[in-house]
């Protein structure tokens, strides 16, 4: 890397305006790869101080905290002052305790304040990620006051694409795009191009339903009103899309039994990573207490001294299949209610659909299996070998059957219980397949093969 | 619904400035509800030309469908005219061909070049998603030439918020943003307020790419370039929306061994959900044998007269704590990869890591194991209980270390080879860590038991 070169070689005076041109995202990177800790500072006073702030609201956590630390109070207080009030709000809840004194004391007092109202906004609530950085003006500007307008108070704005029109009491009553402003007459007043019906969120309202509506409609920012209707802040369309991604990887860690973080993979550490993990392992090594005490019932039927073996050989077929079919389920069900294109008042819709696709696939999986045992596997070579095989068939049918309506049916209940769908995912939905299919395995087996 | 109502006692004086003043997105859902068929063009026709357009967008492909075939030409061409052509090209490639007939030939000439063009982009490219309704500015324009240009253009762009400036042969010299273009004085010329370092894309890139990068930088759009750096169109920050969304639910129906599909689950049929399940269901189906072969293969120990079921009864416990130990490494992983913070060239780093987690969780679990098996099942009160209670709990530790680390490193080759890391997940793993796990387990098992 040329940057990384010219800083270890102190070429200040080359460093600098291949720096300046650069983007912040891509200097973050660019931060995380020097690898003498004095150098981060060193750099970081050499960029320009809006650049500078952009690029510390991009580096993690690690960074930020080792750049705080370094640089003098009056850097610093350079620093705070460039921030959004958002990445603000993001620093301080990111941060360890001391760390946080340091930046509060370098804020001013409307941050400060400012901070301390939003840190009382629920954790996933939209008031937790808006910004007030917004631009209001009144329903009498003429269109050439409200360009004015934007123009003197643009800079400290997170967007000024969208522009909201509210009354003496902060209510909201319309918005006009930068785009309508543009295509309007200089003259006129905003209460007559205003778009009246805003759709908008409450500050008490679930982040990632907020960041959906703004994907779904395409906005590039969301109006939050308090419950007075009073506006108070908007959700940006970049900040949608950073919640859209974490909740994302939230509900696959979920269907994957891990506890969500925040961090990146590479960023935790072993024991962190052992710690999320656990929980759900020591749960699922217990509950396969199930499955063990159903073979050790059925003890007699699987040590028969003929077809033992071959049924304890199916176990793991039967079995597997019956987890993948319940996990096949559940992901749909539990995507669909992420996307809000599955709810809960289509629980019968659901287990109709999955009924037929399951009669479907149980019965092509079914003959799979009978074929399969039999030729290859063997058992038409066995007495009574096609019998074995039809026992074994028609528990894969009544496995299959039951998996995929467990798996459909599990995570909608969840949802409305308002517990969280992915959390009863594949895990909890494998066990208790597990548990159904071996019952239904060795009853099929005793019925059928008992009286032999 | 109100408007459901008043459409079906058609009182249309009363319906038009209701809808009127709807969101394309919200009308859209309405239509979906309509359930007289015959009442969609009815609904439709009373919509204001741009809204209506803007609501066909919005609508899914069977309803799209039904309307084309029930407008007459004159009433297609309009909402046609309306369209943005990224959207034109969207419902060309959904339609079956019939419809797409009729569509183009109701399309003017020159949209019918660019769906040409466009339609020549691979599927996955950024080229096929991109719009060329962009503003293209020239670099020795005045601010205030800018917004006139802007001005006269703007109904018909996707996008105003971000401006390209362009040389003579169309390549690529910068960007202004809208923002710019307020704060900069009214003379100053485009060349010098113009950024330089623009972020941008060719053509062949992967949309996905395209959209991360999008959301990465926080940008509402990116331009795109072809071979010769020449600007053939952007990428807009809600389409970017879109692809991220539509890859998260591959990635989702891929990890849970589903063959991927565009359409929402509700509104695919039985038949086809079967279609898409049943591929992986029978490779997993089959690849079970070889669990099954290993169980057969030992049937001397699994049959052994005291320690026989004992040992059975535990394989599901095994094979799930390896099956699920595996896919939460796998999980991470995958998720890592599509976030782009775990790259092949870390192979090593995550190895190291993952054997650090697993031996940290194997001890645990193995620990837990034993005393499980010991007292709650109750091998303490059995002859030699405490060396079965030894065999499971070592077969558990080496069961969770393969575990972690085929399912760390089995999506990392899969990248590397160019192959899809989220379909090598879960189902593969599984099969892999059963063989291995039952491998270990019935050689621990002869090795310690069978001497007794």
């Amino acid at each position: 890397m040329e940057i990384l070169q010219l800083l270890s070689e102190r070429k200040f005076a080359a460093l600098k305006p291949l720096v300046a041109a650069m983007n912040a995202t891509d200097l973050a990177e660019i931060f995380e790869k020097i690898e003498n800790e004095q150098d981060v500072p060193v750099l970081f006073r050499i960029l320009p101080k809006d650049l500078a702030a952009e690029t510390f609201v991009e580096m993690d956590g690690e960074l930020k905290e080792q750049l705080i630390k370094a640089l003098n109070d009056k850097e610093l207080r350079a620093v705070m002052d460039e921030l959004f009030l958002d990445d603000t709000v993001d620093l301080i809840e990111e941060m360890p305790a001391v760390v946080v004194k340091r930046v509060l004391a370098q804020s001013d007092k409307k941050t400060r304040e400012y901070i301390n109202l939003i840190l009382q906004y629920p954790k996933d609530s939209a008031g937790s990620v808006m910004t007030i950085e917004f631009v209001s003006l009144r329903k009498d500007m003429t269109v050439e006051q409200a360009f004015e307008r934007i123009r003197k108070t643009a800079i400290d704005k997170e967007t000024i694409y969208t522009c909201y029109v509210t009354d003496q009491t902060k209510r909201l009553l319309g918005l006009v795009t930068a785009k309508d402003l543009l295509l309007a007459e200089k003259d006129a007043l905003l209460g007559d191009i205003m778009n009246e019906n805003v759709i908008y969120a409450h500050t008490s309202d679930d982040k990632e339903d907020v960041a959906r509506k703004i994907a779904d409609y395409g906005f590039l920012a969301l109006p939050i009103v308090d419950k007075e209707m009073r506006l108070v802040g908007i959700v940006t369309v970049d900040d949608a899309m950073t919640v859209l991604e974490e909740e994302n990887t939230e509900d696959f860690e979920k269907i994957a039994a891990v506890v969500p973080t925040d961090k990146p993979y590479l960023k935790t550490n072993a024991w962190r990573i052992c710690v999320n993990r656990l929980p759900w392992l020591l749960i699922l090594l217990v509950s396969a207490t199930f499955s063990g005490l159903i073979i050790s019932a059925n003890e007699a039927t699987l040590n028969m001294p003929i077809y033992g073996i071959v049924l304890t050989a199916c176990m793991p077929m039967l079995m597997g299949t019956g987890g993948n079919a319940g996990s096949q389920a559940s992901a749909m069900i539990i995507r669909g209610i992420a996307l809000d294109e599955v709810r809960f008042s289509d629980f019968w819709r659901v287990v109709w659909k999955e009924l037929r696709v399951s009669v479907l696939l149980g019965g092509i999986l079914s003959v799979a299996c009978f074929l399969k045992t039999l030729f290859l596997d063997g058992l038409y070579a066995v007495q009574n070998g096609a019998l074995v095989a039809l026992v074994i068939s028609v528990s894969m049918f009544a496995t299959v059957l039951f998996a995929k309506l467990i798996g459909a049916v599990l995570p909608l209940l969840a949802k409305k219980c308002k517990l969280d769908p992915a959390v009863v995912a594949s895990p909890f939905i494998t066990t208790l397949v597990d548990v159904l299919s071996l019952t239904i395995y060795c009853a099929f087996a005793v019925w059928f093969l008992g009286g032999i």
